[in-house]
């Protein structure tokens, strides 16, 4: 298909098409002649994950082409892949290890992974964003004052891994590795404002069937 | 207990807390003399709650004042004083109606709610913020050509009204109106980062778990 194409398809305008061309998030189309390209699914598909990851999930263009870049690594393998992807998402900064609220929710959340037996988390906890972020949630409760122990997360946890077992089997469900490492990201992006809006929706329901609308 | 002591128990600047106090964010201390106020355990707390939403939730100084305003507005029910406080968080805007992707999504959602038996969020569906966030993000899924239905939101918000019911339970452990209403506010600025964590952290166990390291 032309540009024109592309862009009504998408739904993105043939100027920001063009930009994400020149920014390199976007392949180049194959040249027919001087001023022509053509462009295939592949292109429609690439787009549309660059879309959702600028327009919904507000990431920066450098980050964009820096996930895009772990997606197409086809030498690492797939948790590195999908892995690498969501790594490359905007985290929260190292917890200053001094405080002793960080002290303890490091503790905690130590605990926390010992209860579940995830030995895998523990094994990466050092390196991994998603640790350094649980800290520092668990950090900002124990400075307000709130006693948010290993006990209090443990039913959380146990339903996070639920929906990680749907979401994995969702990933596994696309053929390709490509794929596979897309979803992955478009599961961050997209799949966690999902489940913030189901959360909160949950919580209006629930509370109007404790409280009514009093 | 003075300025000093409020500053090095909350582990805010004097700086800080004047600029708080001046905004409106923080109730004047029981003035001694003309130089010196008193603070209590009240205003501790509270400028806990003022750092976290702004520290840990981002959220502008004219937000935290307006959520602010709900938390201690006592003429409202329990379920519009927590509820009204939430609302005032940062929303996304509208969906286009026009668009078919949005059209699609609101069927979906509408079906799931039906599924759910969740009566009180179908009542709110046209106010509610929490499920105009829940039709962009399927929206965002439908547009980017993944068939996202009820059937496969179903599982994840049976986990996520699992999860409200115990956030209900905590809130209800804490003693006044006034609380319960602050509660729920840290429960959205704080838990949601700690929900987004373990589920990351879920998904890179369960990643490993399938696939190793490889």
């Amino acid at each position: 298909m032309r540009l024109a194409e592309l862009s009504e398809r998408s739904g993105v305008s043939t100027a920001t098409i063009k930009y994400y061309l020149r920014e390199g998030l976007l392949a180049p189309g194959r040249q027919i002649n001087a001023t022509t390209a053509e462009y295939d699914e592949e292109h429609l598909r690439r787009l549309r994950l660059v879309r959702a990851m600028i327009q919904v999930g507000k990431l920066p263009v450098a980050t964009v082409r820096e996930v895009l870049g772990h997606v197409d690594d086809e030498s690492l393998g797939r948790t590195m892949r999908m892995g690498a992807a969501l790594w490359a998402l905007p985290q929260v900064p190292e917890p200053d290890a001094q405080d002793e609220y960080v002290r303890a929710a490091h503790r905690e959340v130590g605990a926390l992974l010992e209860r579940l037996g995830w030995a895998n988390s523990r094994a990466l906890a050092t390196i991994s964003p998603a640790y350094r972020s649980l800290v520092v949630a668990v950090a900002a409760f124990r400075r307000l004052g709130y006693d948010w122990t290993c006990e209090r997360m443990l039913p959380y946890a146990e339903l996070m891994h639920r929906a990680a077992v749907l979401d994995l089997d969702f990933v596994e469900t696309h053929p390709s590795e490509a794929q596979k490492a897309e979803v992955a990201v478009i599961g961050q992006v997209l799949a966690e404002p999902m489940l913030q809006a189901l959360h909160r929706l949950a919580q209006e329901e629930e509370s109007a069937r404790r409280y009514g609308f009093e």
